[in-house]
């Protein structure tokens, strides 16, 4: 078996299970965010009255960081008052910041678990040896009552990274290159395995970057098999015990596909498809009116350090917005720590409340018409960021700080050692 | 002649002027913020082409800072489009601020000024001496044009504060006791002067927030007479230079009122009026879901250190939400050098981009309905911050935290040496 199928086994208290078996899993944590107040009602129509486990659901008030609109205020209300009346401890305010981000820094995910939020970039735990997909609010609120969900044991695809990453390429733009190459429903319902000595290269918040954007491949789930990196990322941060599960020798993958990433340019993909990928080279010049850094896939630390090193004692350019948000506050305090913050904000970043702002075109960030935007986040479709007549491409978070800079798309290569 | 008399007669070329005289004066800064795209469409309208001077215009993008919805963007698309072809450099962009703050922080504002905003919180700047006021769309497309705006010369009515501050009691709670012993309306088309040995106890912070809000009892300019404090902070901010007025020795104000401030409790404005004051001792154990600390009233420095000084090593109260919004750019920097946002924000507190946020009900940090907020801005009728069910009081930025801290309105004394 593979490890992926380890976990449900486990999960479905059964020996064994394989490619298509439909398995009733035990979740072990189960998060619902501030989209999705469909789900408590949901609760309460299927008859739920108190949720199987208080301590194994988690709120998330973060796609709406804090309250733009009365109707978003209503909601947040309702959620935090759910939260109160069913014991739930682990409430997520507007304070905390994305889903992904918080859960990871608070230690909450771990190898072997099985993580269901109604986010479908909950792929990114993959990252951790977890197994971690995104659900609507029928689903969620199943397993508030039941405590259980069930899967189709997935098809698991294995993705092979060869090479060393060149200067300025990043998990980001490897992602990027696999999905341009793959196609954008090319894992629908599959699971998407990363192997190889590329993921010594790097580090857990690349990791999340990479497994985070399977979901726009249609995967159900991803995985890297835990190691040195992971543990030394969980070490201080996971109280409890875990297993983490290793694939048999010989495991037969429904399909393998290998990358060399030593000759890999920094990517983009171009509007209006995150499967429209190029070279970054073949966008050189096109003018960008926003730059936007953040979100789940390209808000952590790292992110930032990148963009503080490639704008440090330099400014934004004048005619673009540079928004820069930090995934969660923990990487916020991080952050200020380190300087990366201040670097950015007197380099003419504008500085938003962590959370998922601008990315799913509802807050901070939004595009006019006809601007164009270059985002170190996930998705480029029309409307994506706000108006169906703006322009999105997605980069690494080296391209969106040398884009900001320079006012236009440009090889980031050239402003990093 | 008074010298809020002086500016304006100078600024009309004129030797004198009296209250109720009609003069046409020279502007010598004309702002528009975000919220004012009309200012646009009626210079054109109006016949205009290009602006009489780029350099005496200052478009702020502070209300939606940055945009959350697609109109927005839209509205600060079409302001940074017009800065561009009309040549206006100061185009304080969604990573500045409130403009008050902004125009303060860049030696924008300076004593003997004429200095018209959309924004009708201008009567900031009479804490420099300057003939601050807001106006409408339709006269700040007027001096777009012209240059010039008329006023009708103002009563001027004097404040004099005697006494000293007690702890825990700042400038907001000497204004909050003002209007609610005045009331609303009393200084309609008024200007108010502050006078007396209290303004030495007063930093410029303070100041402005002293003057911000002459405009909740309607008046047209507020005054504050320029001293060594004023100039200290002019100092390395203003470069070019300026004239200082005095009012003439037996000069008749139209009233004068004095507060001794000596026995001031902390104030509250108490729903849903401003000019419904009473000291905060009387709303002691209120619960409150919301503490907001920021705007061009209460999001300075000063204000930010005294939250920092309460919440220090503390928590804010897990019901509570603590939104804390820099008044500028400047602000935040200068609070991260000094550890008040750190401070903060390892506190609980939900940091936002600074600018107008959830002050005029439209933007971060908007309220439920059911809920009640204190609040550092300054306007508390039903639905300013979000839904019209909810409660607002206004206190000092120390009662705002000290709220925070313990989830209902507490007198913040108790925590400040």
């Amino acid at each position: 078996m593979h490890a992926i199928e380890k976990i449900l086994a486990k999960a479905a208290g059964k020996d064994h299970v394989t490619t298509g078996e439909i398995v009733n899993c035990k979740v072990d944590l189960a998060g619902i965010n501030d989209l999705y107040l469909q789900t408590i009602r949901s609760f309460y129509e299927m008859g739920g009255k108190k949720v199987f486990d208080p301590g194994k659901i988690v709120i998330f008030l973060d796609h709406y960081a804090p309250a733009s609109t009365i109707m978003q205020a209503d909601n947040q209300k309702q959620f935090r008052e759910f939260a109160w009346e069913q014991g739930i401890d682990k409430l997520m305010d507007v304070d905390q910041g994305v889903c992904h981000q918080v859960l990871a820094d608070k230690g909450l995910v771990y190898p072997g678990m099985v993580l269901v939020v109604t986010d479908s970039h909950t792929t990114t735990h993959g990252a951790f040896g977890a197994f971690g997909t995104g659900v609507g609010a029928t689903d969620l609120a199943t397993i508030m009552i039941t405590g259980h969900l069930w899967f189709r044991v997935p098809e698991i695809v294995r993705i092979n990274l060869e090479g060393e990453l060149p200067k300025g390429v990043y998990a980001k733009d490897i992602i990027l290159k696999v999905i341009g190459t793959l196609g954008a429903d090319y894992a629908v319902y599959k699971a998407v395995e990363f192997t190889g000595p590329v993921l010594k290269q790097l580090s857990v918040s690349e990791r999340m970057a990479l497994c985070n954007m399977t979901t726009e491949m249609g995967a159900k789930t991803s995985y890297i098999q835990p190691d040195e990196i992971t543990l030394a990322y969980l070490k201080d941060r996971v109280k409890g015990d875990y297993e983490i599960f290793h694939t048999d020798p010989g495991y037969q993958y429904a399909a393998e596909h290998t990358f060399d990433v030593s000759d890999l340019k920094p990517q983009v993909a171009a509007p209006h498809s995150v499967d429209n990928v190029h070279d970054i080279t073949e966008y050189i010049g096109r003018p960008v009116q926003q730059a936007f850094l953040g979100t789940c896939t390209g808000g952590r630390v790292q992110d930032l350090a990148v963009a503080a090193q490639i704008l440090k004692g330099k400014k934004v350019h004048p005619r673009t917005r540079f928004i820069v948000v930090p995934a969660s506050k923990a990487v916020f305090l991080e952050a200020m720590e380190k300087g990366y913050i201040q670097t950015l904000v007197e380099a003419g970043a504008t500085f938003v409340t962590p959370g998922c702002a601008a990315c799913l075109g509802t807050h901070q960030g939004m595009l006019a018409s006809g601007e164009t935007c270059i985002t170190a986040s996930s998705r480029n479709f029309p409307g994506r960021m706000g108006h169906t007549k703006a322009e999105i491409f997605i980069g690494s978070p080296a391209a969106v700080a040398a884009a900001a800079l320079e006012g236009k798309i440009v090889d980031p290569a050239k402003y990093l050692d």
